[in-house]
């Protein structure tokens, strides 16, 4: 099994990023292809399939080299089945994922959602050290999560367990959410969400350059507000205090929950790096208990994009060796 | 093994619970016996060895009929080595609970926290229904809690998992917590909360029943709210409201992160029942994501008292037929 390499596959709505990792976790080729949506989605396992083998073929390697393929996908995921019930942005509504890929490629297959994915490439790989205690918290265009216990991704009894970005932060009078309810941190800690706030901000007070930007573009983004506040504007720097709050808070209340050994922070926004920690740490620390914020160490996800294929990987790997050893 | 009984023994400030129940999780027998904390409660072991052997006796039962002990404690414990950090109502600092009835009784032990065994008490034989995804929650002078993920109680990485009860309810203006932090969950949701809340209301509003309450008795309890509730008294329904619509708010986000099957509320409190369930549901369901509450039944734990001991008894149960089949 030591020479063997595992396939990492992480599916998202305009590419599909594949990699051949060994069992040490490490990259040993990684490419992309576009994600195909046409047909509700029904080319991708077939793309997908292709893709490994041609790329087999270009490195001169024997279809024996591969012992399995892990895949994250977004929406939600039957564990047991490999079922994707419903990703929108693809298509897929009741999408056999796991089945199709087995017959496709002859290899087993796992499939996992794409942010616990990432989790569990962060805890092998990544930020997380090898801790087995984990809560890996995604800022992006939305917020996602995904929360590792004993080593083991929380999945919950319908697959729903990590979805922090619809824990609720304003109870009353938040912005309105895509998932129907208002003021989830969704709202506020993800790149749109910081763009929002920094809007409404220069709105009432042009006293800042992101005043500035917002004439001269139309819009503001997160990256507009993390670069005014490395020059220190007040206005933006207040923006980071008041999204850092909301989200110190949310993790603080998670960690008294399940005391986490390592909370990384991936996803665009997480690019901020020391600037985000600092705020972040400063609220988590007055709203966890003690005991809870020494045992916990905040910090920003090392792996990027490649987060998702490691942990498919990793995935893939505990299955088949957990076969072997029956 | 089928003949065998297991004891479980739940420690408390003032009173230790102990029972031999078989493998089914039925008691057998239960008794109680007074929690001795003098010496910094050195004694308590030994009291535990003798009542155990003592009642054996009473029974006509050889030792060999008991294959081993779970033990519930208050405070904070090292699940590996059963060793008692602190738990400060009883006097012990660093106390090797487990290695000491070891010892004491020449049986197989196991510890864990009072509120996790409560937890698994009620996921075998209680309200949780054989659910293997559960959130405990205790609502008595205190706010207590338990998740189960898998059929496996989460610890974290210092034991301090499930001190829900400190998750923050109030970011600002909130009541002071014996935890050194204000306005944590249990500063409401406890039995001390909600008297506290309803206390505060009659000073505004003597137009309820629990205003002659208080010239009384110079205090109200939440028993005298919940009394007063169930007479449709107004005031007394706005603070179940206040506390449930805050209970609920920190349910649905723990839901969202843990995605539980069952959320069972037990402790002091819950023994008001469907009128408590009713309000909390209303205010979780708003909070939840749609398929989170779905998924989710939130009901009142069956158990009573006996919760801790019957989740001892499946603790070591799983430890004793684990090493079996090694």
């Amino acid at each position: 099994m030591g020479n063997h390499w595992f396939v990492g596959v992480d599916i998202g709505g305009t590419t599909i990023k594949m990699a051949f990792i060994d069992t040490y976790g490490e990259i040993k080729q990684k490419w992309e292809i576009p994600t195909n949506c046409e047909h509700e989605g029904k080319q991708i396992t077939t793309d997908i399939s292709k893709s490994i083998f041609g790329k087999l073929d270009e490195l001169d390697e024997p279809k024996e080299k591969l012992a399995g393929i892990g895949v994250g996908a977004p929406g939600f995921i039957n564990m047991e089945t490999g079922l994707i019930y419903r990703a929108v942005n693809i298509g897929w509504t009741n999408f056999p994922l796991k089945d199709r890929l087995e017959v496709e490629t002859g290899l087993p297959v796992v499939v996992d959602n794409d942010a616990n994915l990432a989790a569990l490439g962060e805890m092998w790989r990544g930020a997380g050290d090898g801790s087995k205690n984990l809560l890996a918290v995604t800022l992006g265009t939305g917020v996602g999560g995904g929360l590792i216990a004993n080593g083991n991704i929380l999945h919950g009894v319908n697959g729903m367990a990590g979805e922090i970005g619809h824990i609720t932060s304003m109870a009353t009078g938040g912005a309105h959410c895509n998932c129907g309810k208002s003021g989830c941190l969704e709202t506020i800690a993800s790149a749109t969400g910081i763009a929002r706030l920094a809007t409404e901000a220069v709105e009432k007070n042009n006293d800042s350059v992101l005043a500035d930007v917002f004439d001269r573009e139309g819009k503001l983004t997160a990256k507009d507000v993390f670069d005014a506040a490395k020059n220190d504007d007040r206005l933006a720097l207040n923006v980071i205090d008041e999204m850092s709050f909301h989200l110190g808070i949310a993790i603080a209340n998670l960690a008294i929950a399940t005391n986490p050994e390592k909370i990384v922070l991936g996803g665009g926004v997480s690019k901020a790096g020391e600037l985000l920690l600092r705020y972040v740490r400063k609220h988590f620390e007055a709203y966890a208990l003690p005991r809870v914020a020494e045992g916990a160490e905040i910090t920003i996800a090392t792996l990027g994009n490649d987060a998702g294929v490691i942990g498919g990987v990793w995935l893939i790997k505990q299955k088949v060796d957990n076969a072997k050893s029956l």
